[in-house]
């Protein structure tokens, strides 16, 4: 079984600390909101649906952890804290959709101790739901690979990323269960190399073929055909087929386009966003210092500046289809992707 | 002035180690022509008019090194020299054209005192005339460049790739000198971070202002308008304007071509070669801890495939002009190519 990212147990959240991997497999436990708030800060957890469900179980810290005896209190004291697990992470839209979902709960609880209750069981079922959702996707995407098909991926859209199984490595995954021999190329993603930390770490902990690149030999391995296809996970799709992922996506994608390589989105319906436009949404900027060093090595002198986005967009005119728990979209993907929604 | 990479100083060779920058400027001094092949080998020194001039400095010293009594032997001395110094680094074809410079210098000689005097007095030049190709290659850059253009650059085309001035921070150093008010984007250029280590470095130094972004943020740098222009360097120009240079080249040409920027090479004739076709170029494929770790930091875990080529293909399609110190080539590049080498 591939590895569990967050899970509920005795009233506290435990997470992999995903800051200390590849060299140290640690769990961590939270029983405070406001630790599960700096976990997904600082990228102990990351990832949308890994997000989604951990800030949905540190709202449910945050209604045991209230000593509110009215339920108009409890409500104002976990959307308090609400607006602190959601301020973490603006882009990933996951985050939004657990914490409402976690609130919707409580609102229509009668009681203090019902919410507490109802709030609890609702996030043991999203993060169940989340890896149900993701072993759909996986069995929907795995039809568009073929045997021996060497598949690139970019940042870490795998069990590490969700509650367990992944999205893109969950298709990866479900590609290599139903028979079909499979290789994979993971691309670094710098600044923070979720690509060699992780997704390496968690194909070969479960003994799949995986080949390292640095991000600036993606263009090299298309051109020398070692790529035959292409999947990623997204943070946030919008209605018309606009998919924000880590940075480096949109390019990898424009060299997939270029050499003709399939480049298809592997996410669950809870990560589209049928309000915005492209126009409305944030790109999370991160500090510099990610890039200026590895840990604590410096890689860059003192006093310059840094442009450390943490997403880019990519049109869809560039991506093959859009793999959910509902089936696969296409081009018109305002279309599919509306009906989607109507089949869910 | 500009910093000075390597230099001849009491029949000894003197360079500045670049594998302890940005954090130390420290300068090794070898009078040991195996010491100036490992160099090489390491990236103590490297960039491919760098590598050229140290090449030819290395087998001076094998001249001098040599006890042989007899011309045949001093030369057979120094042929084998010229093998250990030329395997150092395969693609980059000016080390050839440094290596083959200094044995016909040796080879027109007719004593052994003669031979050791004037291969001296050769490589001294070569090295002299790097730089003032350099400072005639950025005046004839620098034409094409417009007060407060972003300029994006890729690896270190600069003053440490060369003798002194650079080839593309050579362009960027005369366009700044001729008035103009310009910024420059660095790419960080993994797995050996040439761009913050070394061109965010050096144009710190000589008070150009540079920001540095992650090699994932090719696209979006692109997408979102900070970027005017770009220019990279070269370690092999074909006949038929195809650039080899850092790996990554071709990913930022093609992203700058999808969002119609124009693409610039600066490079002086030593780095053209062309004999060769692109199916003839050996890509030189590099140890794959460069990319499972920063220095002695492990980021991915032991046991995956690695694949790390140093150098990648630039088609001249994607490439606005090709700047040398006898002009400016453009499309049709086997036409204007030629044409250089004529007015040589």
């Amino acid at each position: 079984m591939s590895l569990k990212t967050v899970e509920w147990k005795d009233n506290s959240v435990i997470m992999i600390d995903q800051t200390k991997l590849p060299n140290i497999l640690e769990y961590v436990t939270y029983t405070d909101y406001n630790q599960v708030a700096e976990a997904i800060r600082t990228l102990v957890v990351r990832g949308a649906p890994a997000i989604g469900v951990s800030g949905a179980f540190g709202l449910a810290l945050a209604s045991l952890q209230s000593d509110a005896t009215e339920k108009n209190d409890l409500i104002s004291y976990m959307e308090n804290a609400k607006k602190i697990l959601f301020e973490t992470r603006p882009t990933a839209v996951n985050l939004a959709w657990g914490l409402d979902k976690i609130m919707e709960v409580a609102n229509e609880a009668s009681s203090v101790e019902e919410i507490k209750k109802n709030v609890v069981a609702h996030a043991k079922k999203m993060a169940e739901e989340d890896i149900q959702i993701n072993m759909t996707m996986g069995k929907n995407g795995s039809q568009l690979f073929n045997d021996n098909d060497t598949i690139m991926t970019h940042c870490n859209a795998g069990a590490l990323a969700t509650v367990g199984y992944g999205t893109a490595l969950g298709v990866i995954r479900a590609t290599k269960d139903s028979g079909k021999n499979i290789k994979v190329i993971a691309t670094e993603t710098r600044p923070i190399q979720q690509g060699s930390r992780l997704t390496a770490f968690e194909l070969k902990h479960d003994g799949i073929d995986v080949s390292l690149i640095p991000d600036t030999a993606v263009g090299y391995s298309m051109a020398n055909g070692l790529v035959d296809k292409i999947i990623v996970g997204a943070d946030r799709i919008l209605r018309t087929g606009h998919v924000y992922n880590k940075i480096g996506t949109y390019q990898v994608a424009t060299m997939a386009n270029q050499h003709e390589i399939p480049f298809y989105v592997a996410a669950p319906l809870s990560t589209f966003d049928m309000k915005s436009n492209p126009e409305d949404v944030i790109i999370e900027q991160r500090k510099g210092s990610e890039v200026t060093g590895i840990g604590d090595k410096k890689t860059a002198p003192d006093g310059i500046n840094v442009i450390n986005p943490a997403f880019d967009m990519t049109p869809p005119e560039l991506i093959a289809g859009i793999i959910t728990e509902k089936g696969v979209a296409k081009a018109p993907f305002e279309e599919s992707i509306k009906k989607l929604f109507q089949a869910n």
